[in-house]
């Protein structure tokens, strides 16, 4: 199986735009792609990263500086074994929670992150393609039925929260344990209680 | 195992007060509750509501007007076999994640919440004692090192996503099949996509 993390090189994390400079948003989008991709590397497999530019990596990187969704449909129309697409902000993955993703069956196999998306997918069926707009969970889904894929679902936390935005980091503060949350602790930010919700402040 | 749904009877759900008026969160926060309980019940447990006041269930009902922390801690002094918590607003409950939080093997097991919350736990260790104010995963890490139990945690998307605000309310349109989504439904909440991401709005 190829394990395929598409990452933005320029302009990640755009919705941190009032939290971090753009700067401070390239160094934690790297430290979150970094976190994941050794996550992978635990379970065994091999991550490709599918970026928009040359960047410099360990990794094998393919460059393809199409928008996501024809940038990963060319990956799976020109591979012959199953693809596993992986997003590059899931800072809370775990070898563990990962080895149960790779090894649900399916001819699809989607983990689904907050307010309808995918964030991660297993295509085993040669015709899937993905579609990452609006509210792809039901795309997806969509998809796999009309190629006739049976398809499964994985019920995992650490899958399902991405870090897009200020809230999220509350997230990787606490359940974070790689490189993402370092960077966010030498950075100044902490958990912050004084409101009676958790919430994230920076010192 | 016992398993028992705390649920404040009178005020339920404020944080959904500037999208559903009073009367409204009550039958909202009731088909939540319907929800958990025939999920609990398709598992083949029995469970038991931990209600502040009196309601009419055909479920068996215990009346502790006291705080959720005290309340659930009153059953945990009270009873010698093991007690699992969930709370009555994990509307994405289904049977399948239930079990594999049942099955989850440990003296003290976590089904965490966003936001640092804990959303499920099986204490099976006698002496291990709740405290849900603030992050409360921390605390229930802390509380069950203190007694001397081993600890599981549960890595489910489902049991994370409680319905507190509005936002919730996209997780449990697009993911949830029961009478609360039902309800929603059937009051005029809807996907809404117009600006890019996934909200929702009321007909």
């Amino acid at each position: 199986m190829r394990v395929v993390v598409p990452f933005a090189v320029a302009t990640p994390k755009t919705r941190l735009s009032e939290t971090l400079t753009k700067s401070e948003r390239r160094e934690f989008a790297r430290a979150m792609l970094s976190d994941i991709l050794e996550a992978i590397a635990e379970t065994g497999q091999t991550p490709e990263v599918l970026a928009t530019e040359p960047i410099d990596l360990t990794h094998p990187v393919i460059v393809d500086d199409d928008p996501l969704t024809p940038a990963v449909n060319h990956v799976l129309e020109r591979t012959d074994e199953p693809v596993a697409i992986l997003m590059a902000d899931l800072a809370l993955a775990t070898p563990r929670s990962l080895n149960r993703f790779f090894n649900t069956r399916g001819g699809v196999v989607l983990a689904p992150g907050r307010g309808g998306g995918t964030n991660g997918i297993i295509a085993r069926h040669g015709d899937f393609r993905v579609d990452y707009h609006g509210t792809s969970f039901f795309d997806h889904l969509a998809n796999a039925r009309a190629v006739g894929a049976t398809v499964s679902i994985v019920d995992s936390f650490r899958l399902a929260i991405d870090i897009d935005e200020q809230s999220d980091l509350v997230e990787l503060l606490i359940h974070g344990d790689g490189a993402a949350r370092e960077w966010l602790v030498q950075s100044g930010f902490e958990l912050d209680e004084t409101d009676g919700r958790v919430s994230v402040s920076r010192t």
